[in-house]
């Protein structure tokens, strides 16, 4: 790198660092220190733990082994907000972390802000440094960390609705900006992709996660994408029509798991007089027919395409269609909605591949070919996941805009609802 | 009750209420918001459930059948706040407590302080009231909510510690105000209690509680009674004598839960660098031999005492035993400690039969003769608890001294060890 | 002990020893192979392991230390058929008794030969003996042993109706040899018992457990007793009132049971068609109103008592009774009904204190005064499991009426449904 | 068909039926009666149970709808010995199979004869029948049931040694016919697969399963294949190397279970005096170092793998090896040593693709593109078991010679280890 556009790249960190930075402590302003601190079900952290473990991450990886003179904010911290880190020691296991009401909210905010400072030090001695031998390679941690953040932004959001809805009193998040226009119905159609060899898997410049690395060829035969979203009337349906009690449509795990958690309809969807309402950011509301289906477990969305005749994609499918039909913007979390949102009928062309809610994949997690990790502690971040979960692509209404690729791959175990995640068909 | 008499009564009351719902927010002060929210254990409930509940007891039972006019603070919390009465109707489960994330502490607070308003309205009333009939009625009742607070300020105290020590970073609860003097031992003497019959069970004036009444007369044989209760020291030649891996001390449900639970020492001793430490309220500290032991389950209790070639008393020997040597103050709760205190050398007799440590007995905790539950809610106060429990006799150091009395039966099942449960011998 | 006198005992010992052990075959003798080996929930045992087990007492107890030259019919035994004594060493756990496919059934009877003709040796080696010091104390010990098989015949006829009740062709276990005639209902009524100093425990000649010496006086009050058992027919009452479902009834965690495990009727009972029947060793049966009810938990008994505005005698209570009105005889396993029958309406007084159902007490089975445990294994026959569980007294029709006595305390868990326990009421 | 082929299809199914069904009561023939009816883990299945359902498969599916006049044997084995088949109705839940000790073994092997005899009269029906219209119906529908029987013989023979695994005794099911000769190793090296378009499933004659149709070409890169399995001494070294202590190597979920179910070996691997020895189908033998290291779950392979420095093959991989190195012959359930051999040093090439032991693949066991269900409860058969379990290929030493296809496509969750189950590597 030459001088200016190493001062330029060291600029650009700094500012998306603050900014990213700031929004973790936008989703936590409206919470109650009391909301912070919970943790209802082992897949939710409590919001506190989100704040610090994303600080631990810049404070571990970053300021330790390369700010000189950092002296750690607190020696135990290292212990307490550990996520699942091994390299890096022994943590509070995963199921305790709401054991964690000391360190009170606002140590954690003097945390974030010690990191937030220190953060800024390390910059400017980047900036300042007259070995940029380990400038890139710094770079690229700072930018892990903030991709890092991003995801516990979404995170964040998810558990948060979740805390609040195992709630009596069903509090409200925020209420949105501007109640939504009326929407219309868009009406389904599935348009062609043409089969052959595409190359999947990321390339180019920017950054991905080691997981979308090791591009590679696929071979795909011919196949027909759904224009849009599954949504709530169309889930409805399927519900109305018996879809949960009748096996032919479910594999065999799901329909158990429909009997033993006793599913009827997605996760925040409630009966009030004989009408169906959901739990939402904004408290409860009338089902919108329009609106994308959400928070659905993999084995509902299989039930859902097998009972509509139709099928869900591969993940290479997905990739695949957006290179035929490149998705530009959608309802990700910048729009301060954070509920899906209907389709517009206007579009033509495939849409909401991008935003609204995650789409569940027929593909498992596993590694591409050559898949490597890193060296250390970094390379926990990924691989060791690799199994027994399920692809899911294209962001939801709680990611952010910045952090989506279309080679991007989230994965959740088949059975989770908690987070914004729907349906799009094949055929 | 003559005029005078009346008045005279309803001010006390007043006096008590006031001092007593004071003697909660006094507790609780040094908590976090966060704190108050966790239940670890579900054993443990929610400081800031325990604020509400007791508040909720008077709001249920003397303000809304009650006080003319009186609108409940927020139509929802005769479902939060309700702990185990069916009468009442539905309730938040027992376990689900920490998802009382809102209302936030500070409702919390307004919640009792609107009840307080209310409760001086109501009594108020009943000063200047014409119809005195219900008077005695609903000072008893008003008695009971404040012997329930008391109650459950143990409750809190107990919760509190234990919330507290699941923190890794193990926190100070308060600082004693004056570091206890170095203590002496003191010998342990078995003293004469002389057989024949006995009169047991609440008579006389004044509060009890249901499960003390149906006074009637046992048969009891001559036994000898421990002088003081057992001490760290002496239980730690027990454990240092492979007491917890000896079978023979044991009940058999009792050695299973030292091998399915780890048991190798009272709840709250670690040994750092091969020195045993327990966590109190003041923080992690070293055994002083001389104090009680405190933090143990019935079966422990139970083994220590075979391996010392003695037995526990029942609760009528106890009984038995207060009454030929009649305690006269102890380590309360008002004394601000927080902890046992060791015995006096000085004292000859018997000593901490009141305060310190609740002494476990050998007796289930059963219907006295002609027990009869009250009508209605408050019938399900204490008779649908008596099985699976053992009697506890004497109260602790967080036990309010006005609450105590020789013939007060505490109770709990005999696995649990948060609550400070400890030792005294018979033979 | 004269040599005549002698010889006696040693005589009357072989032949009871000859006929008690006889009769565990006899119970077993309907039984398929498949039958004896498993172990649906973990009360019950497999009948091949009570066959093999009350073998094992006697080679553990009697022919091992005391049969000069003996040697076990095979090494591992020792560890596969001991139950519970940690003095003897490690065992099979409780719950993996059904991994015991071999040795096989025919190997096991060959084991109950192999020490049955053994323990004929050492009879006739005490007969021939001239050193007769050890006489007693061995006479002892196989008495133990009997009354120890006594006791796994029991368990054997409910563990072998448990086992036959789960398999969908509701096997009969065998044919009743006469069906009993058409029972007429007896009325109720209350018999009174007066109070004043029982003494309690067993005194005298003959055999008995160690937990029923410690003779003791009890003060009783004045009580009235049920003079029979509490019938089918009572019972529905109380189901067609509703009262399953009415908390008012019934013990906290009594009512927890009864929604965790979905209770709606006594075990066994099902509804065929708008009517019930219940799973009898002679098949599926209707229920007769008469019969006494049966396999009821104490909670349900309890509840049943508190329904009828009657209470369950204290296990002191009834032993009082039954010295006022001694029972003599009932419907012992020796009938071979295998089920409860119904009352004479022609009995004057107390009937059905002996047999038919064990009656709920709502007495703790805890020890008596100056309980102590026998040195060694045999000390950990009764003493370790006092705690949790309740007495019941009188026998049932599974018991052999050599077996029982007024003093006689059987002890189960309050939840446990699958011996012969029946209900008595008091006032 | 023309009448001399259909006769001979006939001719060939019957003897075909004749031999297959008498190998299930080979496979029984050295079992207790008690050893055929308990079921350790609910994965395990009661060999009596294996034996009734597989009867129960034809004659739920050919008898009853194919036989004029047939009556079935008993008209609660329906109900009895389903295994999924939600289409035929209610049935015995799986974990509930122990319950059956009736009917007994003997008349399960009469009902296995019944349908033997009805099978017969089935085929000279069709041998006689003018209407040819289903005969090829008929006969894949026998070819779906011998198959299926297959498949529970491997059951059975993996069932039968968990069950005899867990008895203390240690019970030999048989004595091998010859020892084997002392084996000597195979020097382990990595044969080049070319990379390309490869076409996978199963194309042509006779039968496979619906899960291996849907025909496709894949695109592979590249690869090295092992030319042998993983052995039992080259396993002990990733064991002594202190494999299962090191995170690195494994999937964290694998890693939990380690410390959950506390693995250091695989399973069935016992350490004597400090040497491994392994339970065998012999009894309990030495570790044989050349051997095939065996009953390893998904992530200990996985594991093994990474340590090792190269990782598992996908199942396309394998397939394509398999096509560049046809395999003919293994050490299948005919050589009747139940137990996996050793590589032979004389072999170049690729050795052990078929018997010894099945290969974890790290592919996914999902549909194939354009895979249907068969229409009815056969449809039942592969297609609800799609997610959550990995693909296995080649058979095993419990597997028939005659069930194998290089296409076929085996499965399990990556957690058991019962199977038998090992490792090939590639790179």
């Amino acid at each position: 790198m030459n001088t200016t556009f190493t001062a330029l790249a060291i600029q650009q960190a700094t500012e998306q660092y603050q900014q990213i930075r700031a929004r973790t402590e936008t989703i936590c302003q409206p919470l109650e220190p009391e909301d912070t601190v919970v943790q209802p079900i082992v897949d939710v952290s409590p919001p506190k733990w989100h704040m610090a473990h994303t600080s631990w991450f810049f404070e571990t990886f970053l300021l330790q082994p390369h700010l000189s003179g950092y002296k750690p904010f607190h020696k135990q911290y290292s212990y307490l907000f550990n996520s699942y880190y091994n390299s890096v020691g022994s943590r509070v296991q995963r199921d305790q972390r709401s054991t964690l009401t000391r360190p009170p909210l606002r140590d954690v905010y003097a945390y974030r802000q010690h990191v937030d400072e220190h953060m800024q030090r390390l910059f400017k001695q980047l900036d300042e440094g007259k070995d940029k031998s380990k400038l890139a390679e710094l770079l690229s941690l700072v930018q892990l960390g903030l991709q890092h953040e991003q995801q516990h932004q979404e995170l964040l959001i998810t558990d948060i609705k979740y805390i609040l809805s195992t709630n009596p009193l069903l509090p409200v998040y925020k209420r949105p900006l501007h109640q939504p226009e009326n929407s219309k119905a868009t009406k389904a159609s599935f348009l062609e992709i043409p089969g052959g060899t595409y190359t999947v898997g990321f390339q180019g410049e920017g950054f991905s996660f080691d997981n979308e690395l090791g591009v590679h060829e696929v071979l795909l035969a011919d196949f027909r994408i759904m224009n849009r979203l599954v949504t709530n009337g169309e889930y409805l349906e399927f519900i109305q029509d018996g879809g949960y009690g009748d096996f032919r449509h479910w594999l065999d795990e799901g329909f158990a798991l429909v009997h033993t958690q006793h599913l009827e309809a997605p996760l925040y969807w409630v009966k009030q007089q004989d009408e169906w309402c959901r739990f939402t950011m904004h408290g409860l509301e009338k089902i919108n027919p329009n609106d994308p289906v959400c928070h659905l477990n993999f084995y509902e969305a299989n039930a859902y395409a097998n009972w509509a005749g139709k099928r869900l994609l591969t993940e290479f499918e997905w990739e695949a269609a957006s290179q035929v039909h490149p998705p530009t913007g959608g309802n990700f979390v910048e729009r301060g909605r954070l509920e899906p949102s209907a389709a517009e009928p206007a579009v033509k062309g495939v849409q909401q591949l991008y935003g609204d809610v995650w789409e569940w994949t027929y593909s498992a997690y596993h590694p591409y070919p050559r898949f490597e990790k890193a060296p250390g502690a970094i390379g926990e971040y990924n691989g060791k996941f690799m199994l027994n979960q399920m692809v899911l692509r294209g962001g939801s209404c709680a990611t952010s805009e910045s952090h989506i690729r279309t080679t991007y791959r989230n994965f959740f175990h088949p059975e989770k609802r908690w987070q914004y995640n729907g349906i799009r068909l094949a055929q």
